[in-house]
């Protein structure tokens, strides 16, 4: 195995390579890397200066980031990924602007015979509260009817497809009967701040499930490779809860009132014990104060 | 006044060549726009189809877009600024990157005798919590002493620089010892969802305060000239709360009770009263819940 | 008609709502606006100082600019396109990422049964030496035969398509079997200087020839809004050559002989009849000597 | 030494850690890197296909690339820098927008007195016909009378920035006096792509000859680093030649015969040996035919 001067990530190192599938005919595959937690730490301390500098000071100092939303020295870190989605699927991911592609081109190479049949499972009715989603399962009856015409639809087309390419027909028009379903592929790099960006979108509940497939087996390399990052990830965004400015006023307003604590003093103990960090429990004093909870 | 088929913004037209003015030399002005309030709308209705097209729906639409972070349609309108600022603010604002900028060169053109004097005031003790702010003021003869070096000291760098371009040193050399107080301008243009962006981010406290004014100067501008756009900023990000994972466990464990309300449905009708839209009322509800919230 | 302080760009007003078809149904159409040749001038001349000021300079600094690609002025005009088109053209489209985009969603709303089907006259042959380009014309059989297969290919899909909503599938699976010859529309909003880095890539002969349609339309927009900048864009990029080091090297090495002219005089007037900019015949001298040249 | 999976560069590895100084205080330093030139070919051929795989290919690619502006392949790389440069320098540097940086605060922290005061012969006459650029030496005297004041002015800009902090003015304001000749330092991350840009601006002679110090330091590292790059990107960009419209219209009526070639099997044969490419004699004959150049 070579040996190199820079960082070496064995998060990322033991995801290289090695596919995680996804859908039917689909792949996430990290093909390169560049930094780990503690390059944005360094990237950070420039910044920051040199009060900062101990080494149990990492993880506080990766949350204090995340949670402030200073988001530069996440940018100092790279993935790079190898991947194969259907086209509808791709169409939504290249939405973010902010990473490098190269796609696989129909114009120049001949397409292959696969396109995503979703599983029976997976065929849903379409939400009525939500007008983008999917609510309950059809029938066995409708979705074996939905199965068949989606395989005999895929077939046809591809047949059309042969026969233009038999005749002659260049290849940047014989491809133009071919569905979104049908897969793409590209490499696609991005920075760790931008990916988390990508992911906090892509893994929600509103994206569509077949891209949710994608964010989060690219997820899981994410949370092998910077750990610290991904807890805070965690705690900051996925898991946090956002209150409106009228939220605020009405929690604020309805007396909240605690049943289990007694004073101050066992408040301060209890969040020390949760939260840990110091300017991270005053900060939710603040909070406290602002939602008006008295304690009971 | 010449006129136009494009959509007028009224708001802004009255901003248009009428400079707001920023510290003791700078400024802020509008030198053009696109868009107001009604082409959000417009841009997020060709994604989100014709079941929304009801006039009296764009207030409530601008705000789901907002809340749920729905950033495209914004960036549908631009903002064109024509500004001037000390060069240390300059350079906090330029790392805002979606921004298109032409700044004045002092290799082309010859310096103005232009530094920022902050007023007495605005001297303040470097702050202990928090290492990039500043904390109580100075004493009046602390003040005096730091503002008669300042002045001085500004006297001295443009008596040199005068000198050099005298002996005809090139421009691009000569102003090498001019400091980051003096002032250089820009044209500098950004799009409204980048811009709200900058605002969310230098408006905060913890943004110095001279740049601040900056912010706020366009602020007033914006919220002029989009003022659905405005009040949803400020609902949902401005005056929001962000409360993290373990801070949500924190408060669903202390066992929160109201002490204001009866039942479920005096809870509702407050609610309705308060929040207005249906939609909104089902996501707090969706927190009360998780919060753990008990009705006293 | 309704007034502004703004500048009034009168080529461009022209065109506002009046769109340009494209294909067989699809469009370009400027929605809205921002900026003229002359703010262009005015965004460079924050840069470059006083001692341009010139009126009847314009043109002069417009080509300056744009030929040592000082690129930024460019980028303080703006134009927003409410464009249809098949979705393997929006393919390619979006992969220019300095531009803002608001797309239809099949997830939100239902497709309308619209394909693109190709003229007889545009089904070519692969092209043998371009691996991405088409050739000559295929027989009338062969063009019959293939549009037969792509009418009823799309008919085929559009029928299972209705069905799958029919039966209650969600939209944003039922659209999976639609093909990237079918049309979806978006508003789309770029600066001028972006703009014309699209229009160099996308109306040269090695882009799709579909997507050659859309660009050519929009080029005609930008020629009326920016006669100016048009003027340099065709003269600097669309219709220069550009020689790389060997051959320059070999043009040097060739001993090229004018057969025309006898003098330097003679040389000189002419260029300064062709060219006109007196920078522009120094430049022009000093490549002439590069290519080593001799008066014949 | 560690060892990865990932691909190592060597012609990058040897710089890694060993800054290359700048000035007479700066430096840059490489401190991680992302692939090499085989990862764009790699990338390209995603796009490409299969038809383009034998390995002696890769460098007729990566020309072809380059050459053709196939610019996405090229952003597959990365390199991160550590670099301490004056302020002036980082302003003109920060410019390019496609880089993610994270520069020393002088809000967290105390500056350093490092100013950069340039070597007597630097120190040069304004140019009259370039107004951004410097022309020919001044005399000893001027030389020594300018950089007598430079070195007291920076004295006491730092005398005072000391006096500020010892009276207790926060950091933020006590640097508002320090000169833009005060040195700063950043973490500054960007693709190959982008950088080459970057280096083609600032290596060019109209650039501020301070900041192509750097860009020639970064240089001489991708030289290294990416041999087949820089090669193909001295050949297409720093040493082609632009024509525009009236430049090959001109030379099309010159009439230019050669002086050393008798006929077209000669010129084919040399065109072989000094282009090699067979694609690229395609392409040089033509531009032969458009500026007419008779065989002679």
């Amino acid at each position: 195995m070579p040996e190199t001067h820079r960082p070496v990530n064995l998060g990322a190192e033991q995801w290289l390579e090695k596919p995680i599938e996804c859908l039917d005919h689909g792949f996430v595959r990290l093909v390169d890397y560049m930094g780990d937690d503690s390059a944005i730490v360094q990237a950070a301390r420039v910044s920051y200066g040199k009060g900062t500098k101990k080494a149990n000071e990492d993880r506080g100092l990766i949350r204090y980031l995340l949670r402030h939303r200073h988001t530069t020295p996440f940018e100092m870190c790279e993935l790079k990924f190898h991947c194969k989605m259907p086209i509808f699927v791709a169409r939504q991911w290249i939405r973010h602007r902010t990473a490098n592609v190269n796609e696989y081109s129909a114009r120049y190479s001949v397409l292959d015979r696969e396109f995503y049949l979703p599983e029976a499972l997976a065929l849903k009715k379409q939400s009525m509260e939500n007008r983008q989603g999917r609510a309950e399962e059809l029938t066995p009856e409708e979705q074996a009817k939905i199965l068949t015409l989606m395989k005999s639809g895929n077939e046809a087309q591809y047949r059309d497809y042969e026969e233009f390419l038999r005749i002659g027909l260049a290849r940047e028009l014989a491809r133009i009967g071919i569905s979104v379903s049908a897969y793409t592929q590209w490499y696609w790099k991005i920075d760790l701040h931008n990916l988390l960006h990508f992911l906090s979108l892509r893994m929600d509940e509103h994206a569509q499930w077949e891209i949710r497939v994608f964010a989060e087996a690219m997820a899981k390399i994410v949370k092998d490779a910077f750990p610290l990052v991904w807890e805070a990830f965690e705690d900051y965004r996925l898991n946090s809860m956002s209150l409106s400015r009228v939220e605020v006023e009405i929690l604020s307003e309805v007396g909240l009132v605690t049943s289990r604590f007694m004073d101050n003093d066992a408040l301060r103990k209890y969040l020390n014990e949760k939260i840990g960090n110091k300017r991270e429990v005053e900060e939710f004093l603040k909070k406290f104060k602002t939602l008006n909870i008295q304690l009971g």
